[in-house]
């Protein structure tokens, strides 16, 4: 970057790069892109992200990320139909909303267990979880957290501090829709082989 | 995005998705990691963002990008050698200066002629370059374009024009530097081949 007098520039590159997905040679691409269309793209972009910077934030309730204290779902009184989904991360939220085929309400963990980081309950949101399902009517939790080590630990922990006061469910394991049996791994393919089902 | 209730998360992942080397699910996760590191990176990268918006401009008389209407390698005498490097765009500047040893000064074409795209010598800085060469005192012109179809045009255009005023140079095609011959395309290893010299 010894090209660039202009500070401001650099400075611009240099964030950019800090952005997951994106290292300091397509940050320059990204900026360049960006000074080229200044008017299209630059502008409406930082506004947007004044905007996102001054009125994002967490949703008291369940931990989506929306523009007010209360996000839309846990406002959507439609959704109260005593399904609780629980999930570690806005982005897993956002993914089982483009499914589109689940109508409850959630609940983000923001992380799962983890000895080795020294995350325990109560930096995650299970304590709020467990007040909720005592006082939110909530008749299934959903547990769909990822199919990890810390994944399934946290889902072990959370089953066993709700356990006899709700019906708990968890995502089924199996083959994914479209794929190839030569392409999957052993434990995938004796998940579901063992929760086979007659057609 | 069906979650989003909040338009402006979505707006912003629409803008950031059409940055060059993010998509639909990078723009997603970039947008959270910025909601989720507020003040340390979301507000710093807007501010810079609205700072570019505001002053970014490309130099008058090179096309380099910077903030003043003179870029400060125009700006600066010791740089006006007499060597005048012409490269397509700003990236390439940029990667220029990083490897640190040209000493002079540079003309932004700003794309390559190109009969498909109806790119003609009027719409990159062509004339401007004939002009710099008459004007600035230029003794050496190194055409350092990229070795694709349209850069060579573009460099035998200007190569034609500039021709009998000025000594014209190009970069030197051969093996990369830690280059496996293997690896490399027959193009490469017979121009490598070609310009063989002696040790």
């Amino acid at each position: 970057m010894a090209a660039q007098d202009n500070s401001e520039i650099e400075a611009l590159i240099a964030l950019m790069a800090k952005l997951p997905g994106l290292g300091p040679r397509s940050a320059r691409r990204a900026v360049l892109h960006l000074i080229r269309k200044r008017a299209l793209v630059l502008t409406p972009l930082a506004d947007a992200m004044g905007r996102v910077a001054e009125t994002a934030r967490e949703c008291l309730n369940c931990g989506n990320v929306g523009t007010s204290d209360i996000c839309a779902l846990c406002a959507d009184e439609t959704r109260a139909n005593g399904e609780l989904c629980v999930v570690e991360d806005v982005a897993d939220l956002w993914a089982m909303e483009r499914a589109g085929v689940f109508k409850g309400r959630y609940h983000v963990l923001g992380g799962t267990l983890s000895a080795l980081d020294a995350v325990g309950p109560e930096d995650l949101r299970i304590p709020r979880l467990v007040d909720r399902v005592a006082t939110e009517g909530v008749n299934e939790v959903i547990l769909a957290l990822n199919a990890t080590i810390d994944g399934q630990t946290t889902a072990h922990y959370i089953a066993d501090q709700l356990e006899g006061r709700v019906k708990l469910t968890s995502l089924a394991q199996g083959v994914p829709i479209g794929g190839e049996l030569d392409y999957l791994d052993d434990g995938t393919i004796s998940a579901a082989l063992r929760a086979r089902k007659e057609i």
